[in-house]
């Protein structure tokens, strides 16, 4: 496929700095795909979008990677009735930090997810019926692999940049580690190296949520159907750990409902804040599959470059990407110090890396949220 | 009832420190109990423990208040054979830091709490069968009130002391509130005048958790029946809250439990945090009724001084025990913040006040732990 081929995703003319309407295009392979576990399967789809066009000399590719609950929508709408753009619309587009004139931008679901890729919702073609769990369990470097192979079909034989934020910098990072001459540049967001036991309790709390709901029946059910009360309480529950103490004090503290005052003696959501939780919650199982869930929170928990290498420092010995790691300070979910660590490590391992720290109320979900700081250092990063 | 009887609940000699075999008692009152939503009981029950004996002069009674998930069972045991002590044993007996050779300590289970006292599992005599959630909404003051006439009725005229943390703290401010003259001293430890926006939303997530569990079926349940898996979901995210990332980090890490090496692809918990956690949640079920969860979380939600006062010094405008806060580092759940700002606004209402922070990274439940720091305190502060 050729460069011009590639980018067919942007159908109009951006309008005011946005990259416009976006169609999600399928990469399908039939050659066989052995994930880290052993197991294999037949061949796979990844969901993609595309912004912006490959270059004549190929060169100017930035990847996005997605986190838990992300996909391959990163940028755009794909109907004009969008009530939303995609999730990093405000960092990617025409003029935007990831500009869209001058980079060819790609993003596509990860293998596990549930926005077309397959996994354990997609239809497991010996069947008919969905994967369920019995689709292979998929790793951050299975994420990797997979997307390398889509980016080898697309003509992508370098990267000018990777860009992910939480999950999406994990993948980031294996990349480096991976494919060590195929990308310049790794921005790495409010990521860590390795989860706390405090990630890993919070996880498997939102799984056993999901598979002790009755409806999650060992991973058999229809599409709509399935352990949606354990779902959103998974959601819900993470949700808090994606933002912090002082931004819901802020944004919610202690106001209650309209009308509930009359009501003040119930177990009814009286505060503003149950309100908005329960809504996360619902409006995650509307786009959301729960065995997605188990899978992605799984790879992320497994997650582990010191234990995988030995050390942080070997898993980097041959990366070759200069590297951009970001933490934010109250980011208490994957904190900090844990970007900083990642930092260090590279730079003990000799590598070209820089690491700030943005000072910022709202969480781990800063680097999704507006920030010109943020902004101008991605922007100066990728010159 | 004199101070001879009031004190049988240590029935055998204490040993090495501790205040023996205790049996707990019942107070039952056939007076009825208005509550602050406008419902009323015909009367109501506090199961209720004491060690130590009322002085002559009845000025050595000690009160002590549990938390969410505590009860009357303080200190001693219950028969030889119980593997664990009542939860505040590190605390209270002969020679420790409530000394039982001195005070008469005693506690008693909450309204709507479920281990004896009058709460939605206990039965309506209207009907024979539980309350569930025709019980009436508790409050704070509620249980401070219940409280205060059950001390009553045992002759206790006034308290040497009163102390308690978290929900437990709560209470003892709010008796100091409530009662000015009867209390001299509050310790107060790892507690909020308010709980901000994230621990509303932690506990509403908990009781989602609960009540969208189809056995909760309304609050209407038998014994031992009733919706475990919400509530043992609901333990496991709540102790999450309890303890610090530091903590966790230190116990569990990344260790995986024996054996899971070889099934590490799967979703059955294969670190030591996960069993543990389950081991929490499991536990918590076959001791705590689900129904009781809710009240009391809504209990501790609703609490707000400065809400139902006008601000945080009128509240203590009428206070006149002297009062020592205790907060620590590491609390998350409420943060040592929130305790020093009742000290604050104790001082500033020109009551005597300390505040001490105890450098911990054991988390909110820092008070229920081994820490001869704390126990220098309360023991300085008590005399």
């Amino acid at each position: 496929m050729n460069a011009a081929e590639a980018s067919p995703a942007a159908v109009t003319a951006p309008a005011s700095g946005d990259v416009g309407l976006v169609v999600p295009r399928d990469f399908v392979t039939t050659e066989p795909f052995t994930f880290e576990s052993g197991q294999t399967l037949p061949g796979f789809t990844l969901r993609y979008e595309t912004y912006g066009r490959l270059n004549a000399a190929g060169d100017n590719a930035v990847l996005i990677c997605h986190a838990l609950s992300g996909d391959h929508h990163c940028a755009g709408r794909h109907t004009a009735a969008d009530r939303k753009p995609g999730w990093w619309d405000n960092l990617i587009g025409p003029g935007k930090a990831v500009d869209t004139d001058k980079f060819f931008v790609l993003c596509a679901n990860v293998p596990g997810g549930c926005q077309g890729s397959s996994g354990p919702s997609s239809p497991d073609p010996a069947t008919g019926r969905p994967h369920g769990i019995a689709f292979p369990f998929v790793t951050i470097r299975d994420m990797v692999r997979a997307q390398k192979r889509w980016l080898d079909s697309l003509g992508v034989n370098k990267l000018f940049a990777l860009l992910g934020g939480s999950m999406g910098g994990m993948q980031a990072l294996q990349f480096g580690i991976e494919y060590p001459g195929f990308c310049a540049r790794l921005v790495l967001m409010a990521m860590t190296a390795r989860e706390s036991a405090q990630a890993i309790a919070f996880n498997e709390v939102g799984r056993q949520a999901i598979m002790q709901d009755p409806a999650w029946n060992g991973g058999n059910y229809q599409k709509d159907g399935g352990p949606r009360v354990g779902l959103a309480i998974a959601r819900m529950m993470a949700h808090i750990t994606y933002v912090s103490d002082a931004s819901m004090d802020r944004k919610f503290g202690r106001k209650k409902k309209a009308g509930a005052a009359g009501d003040a003696y119930t177990f009814d959501g009286q505060f503003e804040v149950e309100s908005y939780l329960k809504h996360q919650g619902e409006s995650f199982i509307n786009r959301f599959d729960a065995n997605s869930y188990l899978y992605i929170t799984r790879a992320i928990d497994h997650f582990d470059l010191a234990a995988a290498y030995g050390s942080l420092e070997a898993a980097f010995a041959h990366v070759e990407a200069r590297s951009l790691v970001l933490g934010f300070t109250s980011d208490w979910l994957f904190p900090p110090s844990q970007s900083r660590a990642i930092a260090l490590a590279l730079l003990r391992a000799g590598k070209r890396a820089s690491y700030a720290e943005l000072d910022t109320d709202l969480g781990h979900d800063s680097f999704l949220l507006e920030s010109p700081q943020l902004y101008d250092l991605v922007r100066g990063f990728l010159v």
